[in-house]
C-alpha cells in the first residue's frame, strides 16, 4: 500500500517520469524505511571507528601505524575530510577509538571503546578472540544506540585503521567466495612491488587458516576491532529503523558480514559512493549495491557518506516540496 | 606557478595522494579561474532560460507545448525541482523568458528577455533569423553581467522548452558531424513510436537544410531561443572570469556552440551530471566533459547543478579547510 502511494506521490511531481533517475529511487527508499509518505532526516550522523591491525606490521600499507592515532588526533582537531565535509553539511561527527594502539587521553572527546592496542597479525593467528568479537558487537550497538537516541535516524559509518584494505580484502574473499586478487587494493596508495607483497602476504594469510564457513568466524579471524565494531553498530541502526549510509570498500565490507548476518539491512542501506580502491566494484554488485556518488575517491573517513548526503537530502526534499501536476496546473503527458 | 602550487597544496593534505579524486581535479580548477590558492564559491546562481520550439508542433515531444509556460509559472511559483534543490543549497535563481509561447503579466518576476513566441519549425525553415540570434547573444550575455554585477562567481545554466532535445540533437549532430541517431534520445520520455517519428522527422530536417559549415549558422537553423541566450549567457560568463556549471544534454548542447566560438571556455566549465537522454554521454565525450555526478537524471532545469553544487563546494572546502600533513602532525608516506 504504502509502497504504491509512493510511487504514486513521486510519479505526479511536476517531473516526466523516473527523470529524476536514482534521487527517486532513494526518496521512495526512505519513506519504505520511515513508513512515511513524508519522511524527514533527523541529525545525521556519521561515527568513524578506528582501530589498529597486527598486519599492518608485516607491511601491507604505505604508511605507518602511527598514522592512525595520527589521524584520530586529527578528527578531534577538525582537520580531515570528514570533519570539513560533516560541517559543510551539518552532520554530527562521533569518533570511536575502537582499537587504536595508542593512549589517548581519557579527556579527548573520543568514544572510548577500546578492545586492544591493535589486532593480533592475522598471517600467523586469529586476529581476535570470540570474547573480543563480542564486545566489538556490543561496543557498536552501543554508540548505534546513543545516536539514534539523540534523535537522529540517518546514520554513516567510517573507518580509520591502517591496514585495514587488508582485513577488507580477507571478508570480501572469504564470505563471497573469491580470489584474493580480486579483493586486493592498492589501499592508501602502494606502489606495484608493495601491491604484489600485500596479495602474497594475504594469499599466505589464507593458505594459513584454509577454508572458514562460518561468518562470525570468519570475522573473528581478519576483522578489524573497528570493522567489527562497524558490524554491531549496523546491525544496530536497523534495528533502530534508521537510515544506513555506507561509505567504501572497508565500511562496505563490515555492511558484507552485517548482510550475511541479516539480509534485511539491505531494505535501510544507502551505498554512498564507488571507492577507487580495487575491489568495492565487485563488492557492490555482490551485496547489491548501487552507489550514489562515482568519484573516484578512495580516502575511508566516512568521507564518502558526508560528500553523498545532502543528494540523500535532494531526494527527501523534492518528495516533500516539489509540486504536483495538479497543485502547479501543468499538463502531464498527452 | 600557481598551478604547482596548487597542486602542492592538494597533495599536502592530510589524506594520500589523489585520495579526493574528482573532488581534486575541481578545487585544481577553480583555483586557477580564480587565479587563488584559497578559492571561494559565491552568490552561487542559476539561470534557466525558457523558449518554445515551432517543432513541437510537428510532435516530437511527449509533452504538449502549453507545458513550456505551465512550467515557468511553476517555477516562479516555487514548486518544481529546481526551486527545490536551490533552496536546499542556497543558490538564487533567475528565470528567464527567452522566447516562450505565452503573454506573461510583465509584473511576474521572470527575466522578460522574449524574443519571439517560439521559433519558426525547422523541419520546414529557419528557427530564427539573424536578426534574433544576435538579439539572442546579446540577452544571455545580459543576464550573466548582472548576475556577476550581483557577486556571484558561479554560475549554472538550465533550461525549459517542450521540443528542445530536437533543438539540441540538431546542433549536436551538425557540430560534431555524428549521424543524428547518435543524437536523438526519448527527451520527457517517448515510446518507442514516438521516438521512431522524432528521428524521422529530424531526419527530414537535414534533408531540407542538407550541410552546414558555420557554427552561428547551425544555431540559427535549429537552436532555440532558450539555447542562443544559453550560448551568449555562458561565452559571458567565462568574460567574467567565472566557473560555469553545465547541467545535462540541452544545456552542453549550447555550450557545444559556445565551446566551437571560444575553446577556452572549457577552462571555466565544469560537467554537472551524465544525464540520462541517450547522446549526452558522446556529447560529454566530443567537449572533453567528466560528468560530476551520474544519478540517471534527466530533468532539465539546472537541476543537475544544483544538486552537483554541494560537491563543487566540498572541492573548494577541502582545499581551505584541511590541515596539512605537518600542520597535523601526521607522517607523510614512507
Amino acid at each position: 500500500m504504502l509502497t504504491q502511494e509512493l510511487q504514486q506521490k513521486i510519479d505526479f511531481k511536476t517531473k516526466p517520469t523516473k527523470a529524476l533517475g536514482l534521487l527517486e529511487s532513494i526518496a521512495h527508499q526512505i519513506g519504505i524505511v520511515q513508513q512515511s509518505l513524508s519522511p524527514s532526516l533527523n541529525q545525521p550522523t556519521i561515527v568513524v571507528f578506528a582501530g589498529d591491525h597486527g598486519v599492518a606490521q608485516a607491511g601491507v600499507s604505505a604508511y605507518p601505524q602511527e598514522v592512525t592515532f595520527q589521524m584520530v588526533m586529527n578528527f578531534l582537531q577538525g582537520g580531515a575530510a570528514i570533519n570539513v565535509f560533516s560541517k559543510q553539511h551539518g552532520i554530527a561527527l562521533h569518533i570511536v577509538d575502537a582499537g587504536v594502539n595508542y593512549d589517548f587521553d581519557p579527556s579527548l572527546k573520543l568514544v572510548h571503546q577500546k578492545i586492544g592496542k591493535g589486532t593480533a597479525n592475522f598471517i600467523e593467528t586469529t586476529a581476535m578472540t570470540k570474547v573480543e568479537l563480542q564486545t566489538c558487537l556490543e561496543a557498536g550497538k552501543t554508540i548505534t544506540q546513543k545516536v539514534a537516541a539523540s534523535g537522529s535516524n540517518i546514520i554513516g559509518f567510517g573507518e580509520m585503521g591502517i591496514g585495514n584494505t587488508s582485513s577488507a580484502a580477507m571478508l570480501m574473499s572469504y564470505l563471497c567466495d573469491l580470489p584474493i586478487v580480486d579483493c586486493v587494493g592498492r589501499g592508501t596508495g602502494l606502489d606495484d612491488s608493495g601491491y604484489q607483497k600485500k596479495i602474497a602476504l594475504l594469499q599466505k594469510a589464507q593458505a594459513f587458516h584454509g577454508a572458514i564457513d562460518d561468518t562470525m568466524t570468519v570475522l573473528q579471524t581478519f576483522g578489524g576491532f573497528e570493522i567489527a565494531q562497524m558490524v554491531g553498530a549496523m546491525l544496530a541502526a536497523y534495528d533502530e529503523g534508521m537510515t544506513l549510509m555506507i561509505d567504501g570498500f572497508i565500511s562496505t565490507s563490515a555492511y558484507l558480514v552485517a548482510y550475511k548476518l541479516n539480509p534485511d539491512i539491505q531494505k535501510n542501506a544507502l551505498f554512498c559512493h564507488l571507492s577507487d580502491e580495487s575491489g568495492h566494484l565487485k563488492l557492490l554488485q555482490q551485496v547489491g549495491g548501487t552507489p550514489i556518488l562515482k568519484l573516484n575517491m578512495r580516502l575511508g573517513e566516512g568521507s564518502g557518506c558526508a560528500v553523498a548526503y545532502p543528494i540523500i537530502q535532494s531526494a527527501v526534499d523534492f518528495l516533500n516540496q516539489m509540486a504536483s501536476f495538479e497543485s502547479a496546473g501543468v499538463s502531464n503527458k498527452e
